[in-house]
């Protein structure tokens, strides 16, 4: 199942960007591939020293509702996905973390970004949160009970991070 | 924490869409989002009648190598989200199901397409694959160890369904 490539351009440069890939198919026809292309992104599922998850409530521009998911961001060029997590923490929860441990990396089909996932366990509050300025964001300390009740429910439909709960729930074997 | 919609282009018109949405922010200031804007679509955790997952292998144009993941595919114009899913379970992998559950819905913050979550139970297997003509695929039924195996090592970068896997062994209690 040999795929070729034979080119790339660039579809759109806006905050996003899409790069169009040519590839030339197992069975000989040529197709074009829209690919999201963007930085990798870290996702820490943090819990503070009494085993509370950290989330985060934000009005979000895609589905136009508040969504709820753990801190999440871009690595930035050169930044170690490590120093990222401890970084995004830091700027949206104002928590540290006590003990970092990476989880999982997860590629995707149609976009070339990995998503790196990490447990920050022991968490401390430091600081009020320092998001930037498109970021309006407010904190929410749930028990593991309830952020079980948020996986468990099929119709809710506002937390974001099922895979990064799961991954830190079977690591902390809770 | 009040956002104000200002308004909305179609930024990039291609197989993906991307639309510019600007918003009044909460500070007053307005800022442009680009939103990624196609189909919603389905994820079917699926498992044999022996309690086996049906995986797929095929290579995707983002990461440019061989993925691992569930059946998934766009939800039509019109279909419902069961309809797909059944669809695409048997377009992608030749097996239908003896139950189909809905698990859950996510929504995310940059996109406006919402994935639906279902496990697929007691499959069989009733006709060769009939994927479209630009997908490429193999079928693969591991054990749910060696599902676990590939949740639980962080190198492992191939296997992207990892929020249906855990919500479907949740549901199973396996």
């Amino acid at each position: 199942m040999n795929w070729k490539k034979i080119g790339e351009r660039l579809g759109y440069d806006g905050w996003r960007k899409i790069k169009v890939k040519t590839f030339e198919l197992p069975n000989g026809r040529e197709a074009e591939f829209d690919i999201i292309s963007n930085y990798s992104f870290v996702t820490v599922a943090a819990f503070t020293q009494e085993g509370e998850a950290i989330l985060i409530r934000q009005y979000r521009p895609g589905p136009e509702r508040e969504l709820l998911s753990f801190a999440e961001g871009a690595i930035d060029e050169g930044e170690a996905p490590e120093t990222a997590a401890h970084r995004e923490l830091l700027e949206e929860t104002g928590y540290a973390a006590g003990e970092l441990i990476f989880l999982k990396k997860k590629n995707s089909a149609y976009t070339d970004q990995t998503q790196y996932f990490f447990l920050a366990k022991n968490c401390c509050f430091l600081q009020p949160p320092r998001p930037d300025d498109s970021e309006f964001l407010s904190v929410e300390i749930v028990t593991v009970t309830s952020l079980k009740a948020l996986l468990n429910d099929p119709e809710e439909d506002a937390f974001c991070n099922v895979d990064a709960a799961y991954l830190a729930m079977a690591y902390l074997g809770v």
